[in-house]
């Protein structure tokens, strides 16, 4: 947890630009739930707790059990939790009144759980707007359409013309915690940092492990036993694969062959939830084919250009259609597609061979906000999404800020369903070399992932050391 | 997965089982939920998934979405689940169909998810009986209640009057079903030695790194590391501390210390999902003190003594009384407790030093069905629960019976609050020796705990390798 103050200053921002949305007195209620345990087997055998991100932001309270009040008519706070009883002392130790806690977040007013269903009744009879940001879990969903005396599924979506209001998030206070969370401040950047050590040690140990018939699984579980080691778990369930082009894939019960190429992709989430994510490609025997260094050096090129290419003032929209073209020449020269590079840009050429987009917003989620909708977050208010195939599965295409944490992504992936399903739908075809693209369709995928801060004046990677990326460089690492 | 012919034979013993609780016609139908995901921090960032599993022992399929309907009169099954769509075979990969899937579990009829509900709402025009577990996720809870036509909350408790059909899990088909999960066939008792040889493997690395100076949480990640490398992961959250007196403690942030006791309570589950679940307390500096020696040798010979008692006829209950006896006599040995054996076991004075039960039992889950309810689980028809601390904290009570997996762990804790609590209280004051109790007040507490198979003539550790216990004997691996 950060200072107190730390988390004073965030609510003091979220109520000033809560008064940008209603005159004083008709501003309304903030409710902000932090999650509870979630049952793997059965519900006292529970997952490991992992808070709600918007809840660690504003409060930091990484437990159990909690709620809040935020009044953005009157600034006043008041957090909601149940005391351990004394006889529970007796099980888990002496503990902290909630009082105490929620002094530690810069909160001096509590009250017993069951006062929060009071006071949103309360709220709610005399009008006053209820804002609540969007749920990802089961119960939490069941608590506010409780709270809000909705029935089961009558919880909506936010909406832009307001007309569910009280039946679904606040897109009010959806953009204004968006824009809070999206520019790290210098102490979420010491823990981003943290983060990317711990990812980059786990895939130092994957890049150490990687042996002709091995078990994958046991690549993964060493990585899972470096970051519990020293973390909270993984930022997101590890992505390592000899089939790359299969791009939601989780399965590791496969050997190790030779001559494949291993997609790593993985991160760390640290003890305070920050996240790291980054992404290696590995020949498994150690050595790349020229085949396989051809295309590795084109996505290693395109790693390069984008974190070239980020500065404040670009929009990531435009780094990841700079990239594309580059792609698209590097996949010229090696006679799999042809034609004018403008146009094939323009014609989503690259989406075939790249189906998802540069990069993404990371913080206190891997994905950063996700929950709270992936435009509102990735988009500016003037953008709109694409169409089509990878552009259009872009995550974020904002204009860069200072504070900005995003990855740095590129792929190259033969998708043999999604080249047969181009040929016959006739997709591109006057730039695409179907005939040629056979002789890849079992070369499996290459990604390269950094994580990137947007800084003053251009980027900087995060975490100490860079994982080796070209290729000479990997190959060498891989003697090692 | 196992053969399809097991999870065959095991839904005609269901059915049949459930032929004894109505005449034919009117046996109603049998609803089973599988798990889906569940959300870490937002919906598409899920934990690891766990199957429910209960579904795994009548279906086998370890995959989110399905559900099942037994008809227990016709004895006909049908899944449902959705097939993978064209689109998504781009992302996934080719995946097998879901008829394909459930042939693998022996059923040949399915349909899509949707038609649950209509299938469902068909039983209940008819006026049939729908049977149903009681439920552990929040989402499942939801399906159900809107499965039966149930307001949120709506769904109570099974009761034994009968006088909450439709709106409460079913007694019979609960009861049912621990009938048969209860005895493990000889395909579960080779997971569960599986699943024992990797908490002994945990356990082992564990051990070795246990230094001074080092974070607990070290240790922790290192076993986690151990069990994802091979299996799903920890059966539970690892408890590993040096405050073994207090019994819900999951923090690690502690450094090790000299001279202290550490607890490590931990198990793993297997890829098939079954568990191991073992404690060994060690001395941090590597040799015991004589203090700790006196009481981890009362408690080492109560694990032996449970042990050697155990075997088929005999209630588990009554291993936990005499076990009891045991460590009373050894308390009293060492000036802690005086008076009458007997009267001492009676008065319940044991439950101050070991406030749960001797055991549990452990299957797919490591406390075994668990989540169908503990009495039902763990006791006879004709056994009651005590009031008393200890004894009534008792999991496992039953006469035993081969196939039973049981864990058989003491402890003694020298918990200051309690002792306070009792001694405020006056609670079998006449036993205890408040005054040479405070010389144990910064003790900790030692649990030893092994998972024992009931056999046909008497019982064997699970697991290949049985983890050092007898203190000369843990003193020397730590050396190793």
């Amino acid at each position: 947890m950060f200072n107190k103050s730390v988390y004073t200053a965030r609510r003091q921002r979220l109520i000033e630009l809560m008064a940008r949305t209603a005159p004083q007195g008709s501003r309304g209620i903030g409710i902000f739930i932090g999650n509870g345990e979630a049952a793997a087997q059965y519900r006292d055998n529970a997952y490991k707790f992992r808070q709600d991100s918007s809840w660690l932001y504003f409060f930091g309270i990484d437990a159990p059990g909690y709620a809040a009040v935020m009044d953005f008519d009157s600034g006043d706070v008041k957090i909601y939790a149940d005391d351990v009883e004394i006889g529970d002392i007796i099980w888990m130790g002496p503990q902290p009144s909630v009082a105490s806690i929620a002094e530690g977040a810069g909160v001096h007013v509590t009250a017993p759980f069951s006062a929060l269903k009071e006071d949103v009744g309360k709220a709610r009879s005399q009008h006053r707007k209820c804002h609540y940001l969007p749920l990802s879990r089961w119960y939490n969903t069941m608590l506010i359409e409780t709270l809000m005396g909705l029935g089961p599924g009558d919880l909506g979506k936010a909406k832009e013309d307001g007309a569910t209001e009280g039946r679904a998030p606040s897109l009010e206070l959806t953009k204004a915690v968006i824009e809070l969370r999206l520019i790290k401040e210098d102490c979420e950047i010491a823990e981003m940092d943290d983060a990317g050590a711990l990812g980059q040690e786990m895939h130092t140990v994957a890049r150490n492990s990687i042996k002709i018939g091995t078990i994958e699984q046991e690549i993964v579980g060493k990585m899972d036993g470096v970051t519990l080691s020293k973390g909270w778990g993984v930022s997101f369930p590890t992505i390592l694969t000899q089939h790359g082009e299969t791009l939601h894939n989780h399965l590791h019960d496969k050997v190790i062959e030779p001559g494949k190429l291993m997609v790593i992709d993985a991160g760390a989430e640290n003890n305070s939830h920050y996240a790291s994510d980054f992404t290696r490609t590995y020949p498994t025997s150690g050595k790349f084919t020229q085949k396989q260094r051809d295309v590795y050096q084109i996505v290693c090129d395109c790693n390069e250009y984008a974190f070239k290419l980020t500065k404040p003032g670009i929009a990531y929209r435009d780094v990841h259609l700079a990239v594309s073209k580059l792609m698209l020449e590097g996949l010229s020269q090696l006679g799999l597609v042809h034609g004018n590079l403008d146009d094939m840009v323009a014609e989503g050429v690259a989406g075939m061979f790249q189906p998802h987009g540069l990069g993404h917003n990371i913080g206190l989620d891997v994905h950063d906000m996700e929950d709270l909708g992936e435009d509102l977050v990735g988009y500016d208010p003037d953008q709109r999404r694409s169409p089509q195939l990878g552009l259009g599965n872009l995550r974020m295409a904002r204009v860069l800020k200072p504070g900005h944490f995003i990855s740095d992504e590129p792929g190259i992936y033969f998708i043999p369903a999604l080249i047969e399903k181009w040929k016959s739908e006739g997709t591109c075809k006057d730039f695409l070399n179907f005939d040629k693209l056979k002789e890849y369709y079992d070369f499996g995928g290459i990604r390269l992932e950094d994580d990137v801060l947007v800084t003053i004046d251009g980027a900087r990677h995060t975490g100490p050391n860079r994982l080796p990326i070209q290729p000479d460089d990997v190959e060498t690492a891989m003697q090692g």
